[in-house]
């Protein structure tokens, strides 16, 4: 998939919890076609957490932490993130994050995802745990 | 490539092109070893641009400004850039940067890249043009 496309994101500080889905995150890939780089924008307010833990079978992927703090579990452990940290996440390993309750601004950060194929071929891997508690309960 | 790293990139503010080659480029991925997804934090101060035009066989990149304002050349046209943009740059197409002489602060952003194989497999795909002039220029 050749040529070029132009997505207007918004301003880092724009981004915004209630713009996004429950887990605070817009899909860019859903706004311009990409092919084998797809790539979420987020946001949590202090004290918000995402809904779930998941994993994924075989896409690999990039959590850029761009500001306010916060927390991922990754299987079992807990890495502290604030804005310039980034965390590989490569696939099985279960995650879930959380911008910490006392976090100077809400946690804004870029989520980027790719499996060695494209997304349409690799298709939904994504394998969620709604019953396991976050590591900080 | 399962498990997890974390690399700590430093808060945007800290992006300088001084920290990086000449093009403003710092490779994610040669700090904390990637499979799929390839990532560069860039920086370049007011008036800066690419070193030259380029151009991808198989990757496909997609470019997150996150400050600053700049101008990409994408073959025969410039698109505007600015906080939030993010252009999505298929195989093939020509393309380089600039961050404007006006811009208020360093241009900053993220490039990210993938291309349907692991990136060891893809290896080195680019194609350079250094006498094409920049189409400010």
């Amino acid at each position: 998939m050749t040529g070029y496309d132009v997505y207007e994101l918004g301003g880092l500080d724009s981004w915004a919890q209630a713009q996004a889905d429950a887990g605070g995150k817009r899909f860019v890939d859903k706004e311009i076609p990409t092919e084998y780089v797809g790539m979420s924008a987020n946001a949590l307010e202090p004290g918000g957490q995402a809904p779930f833990w998941h994993s994924h079978d075989r896409l690999e992927e990039l959590y850029v932490f761009l500001a306010g703090h916060g927390q991922m579990g990754l299987d079992d452990e807990v890495v502290d993130v604030r804005p310039g940290t980034v965390v590989r996440v490569g696939p099985g390993v279960m995650r879930t994050w959380r911008c910490t309750p006392d976090s100077p601004e809400p946690l804004r950060w870029l989520c980027v995802r790719g499996g060695g194929d494209t997304l349409a071929a690799i298709g939904r891997d994504g394998q969620l745990d709604r019953e396991r508690t976050m590591p900080w309960a």
